[in-house]
């Protein structure tokens, strides 16, 4: 059997938190036998949850307190509120090794800043970087950088190109992922001159954690012909974003194809459970969880939007980067 | 009733051509009775099919010449093919005047390079921009620069800005477009230092030809709340390519879904009309053309692949880049 891990949770953060947290919490604990929840947030909101999800005692912590960071604060004014905030002392459970993970739905730039202020970064690299599961026809693939940063150099993509690849290791169990950079030709001559100095850098040196397999254009990221897909911040954030976007609007144009005529909507009921299948293959909820890469502890973003199920994925998650030995993987292949 | 014009065609660039070609002049023709064809191309090829698509002598002249450039042709190497190409001769109509616009289906590289040996840039701007049409919630937008300028400052951007305006007004009859820069976050302190710069230069000084709207991220690209999205054309391409990407994976999904069970073929058979509504609107053959910007003379890119409905629509889009006058436009408002 495997050890048992703990999850530092911040409970009060996201939409309709704490009751989707809990009732994720509940969801994940009834598939993942060996893990403890530490909980952290108002005891008054969360104990009745605790109740009425019926959570076994020998599962979960719950340390208590009133003070949380709400989405519309500031990054630094989050880290102004001090120490006793929900996330803060979550974050700090993991710096004290009294948790393997941390994860919250809450505020992204307060929990990558006071991560940044609470956690060390692993040797030799520069930044961290966000990552993201995508879903593509093959399967799921890492794309990063997603925003942490505008401006990088190519070192910083070689850095990207090793945490990536642990992570679809980690998360996959993939012996070695295939890697692409993210640029507007596949052509070796293609692109600026950070990309192309990436290129060279990724093609001498043979690394053993993936294959480098050259460049990718914004058309083939979800064919899965590649794992994982790297980029700086600024042009992985437009294309996360801009994906997000084309599929918002398709699938409200279909919806409004099949809901303008009784036909349609008769139709779309007789074929409920096609339909059903497509959407589940595109939820988001599957994909949800974030990962913050590049600090010696795991440290996952939820959507602050997700529901319960999702909240359940990002647990997944932790779990999967604490026994697939992320952290590790990076150390061993960084130099 | 207008004047007539003149349409500049390279016959030969372009999948299944000449005969995609001639087919859209046909289509063309019969909803734009005064338009003339000026076709460049192999008269042992496009003169079987100008009679079988029945096209008056009157709407047509053509050029016979049997050099012509192919698809894998660089650049360069397609420039030096020389004068007697099918793509250069009608360029140079253009350049004397014999023509009010030029469209090719063929080589990107080798249409733009040929164009700029051939015509003069726009007084003040330094680089051309490639733009193209988006469909949106509320109608059609115009992207630009989508590749043709790997690094880009912003005077570049605001140049772009001035074009892509000038290119709504022109297509959409658009009094003032309202126009935003696609950035990673929509408050003002987001972005690198040249979006931040341009930003500030827009914001600054009013602009008769469009209202400024302030940053767009990519989720927001389709809403159709902006008429006009500029970027630098690194970003603008990883946008453009990503949506596409998008598109067809989940459009590839749906029909995987529909089709996998006998309920699923049924029922879509019985929604044929709706699905079919569906797909119209997402038609790329309705967006077909993207317009070369910043050159004198009206220069429009069909897609290679496109058929003879796409290729009608790229004719479609030099006729009103004419008639609504987006050269003046540009020069107007460029200083």
């Amino acid at each position: 059997m495997n050890n048992p891990i703990v999850i530092a949770i911040d409970a009060m953060g996201g939409d309709d938190s704490p009751n989707k947290v809990i009732d994720g919490i509940n969801l994940h604990s009834k598939l993942s036998d060996n893990v403890r929840y530490k909980i952290f947030g108002n005891k008054d909101l969360i104990l009745p949850l605790i109740n009425k999800y019926n959570l076994p005692k020998n599962r979960y912590e719950l340390i208590h307190t009133n003070k949380f960071i709400k989405g519309e604060d500031t990054a630094l004014s989050a880290a102004k509120k001090g120490k006793e905030t929900s996330l803060w002392m979550s974050i700090e459970s993991l710096k004290h090794d009294e948790a393997n993970a941390v994860v919250s739905a809450g505020n992204t730039g307060a929990l990558f800043l006071i991560s940044k202020l609470n956690l060390k970064m692993i040797e030799n690299i520069d930044k961290p970087a966000l990552s993201a599961l995508w879903p593509s026809r093959k399967g799921m693939i890492v794309v990063l950088d997603l925003g942490a940063n505008i401006e990088c150099n190519s070192k910083n993509l070689v850095d990207f190109s090793i945490m990536g690849s642990a992570l679809h290791k980690a998360l996959f169990d993939n012996e070695k992922p295939c890697l692409a950079l993210l640029n507007i030709g596949s052509e070796e001559i293609k692109g600026n001159a950070m990309i192309k100095d990436t290129y060279q850098k990724l093609n001498d040196k043979k690394y053993s954690l993936f294959n480098f397999n050259g460049y990718i254009e914004g058309n083939n990221i979800m064919d899965g012909n590649v794992d994982v897909i790297v980029a700086d911040g600024f042009t992985g954030n437009i294309a996360l974003k801009t994906a997000e976007g084309t599929s918002n609007f398709i699938i409200s144009e279909l919806k409004k194809a099949l809901s303008s005529s009784i036909i349609g909507k008769l139709s779309s009921i007789i074929n409920f459970k096609n339909l059903k299948k497509f959407k589940s293959k595109l939820d988001p909820r599957l994909y949800n969880g974030a990962i913050l890469l590049g600090l010696d502890k795991p440290v996952i973003k939820s959507h602050g939007s997700t529901d319960a199920v999702g909240f359940a994925n990002s647990l997944k998650v932790c779990e999967k980067t604490i026994r697939g030995r992320l952290i590790d993987q990076i150390k061993q292949n960084i130099n």
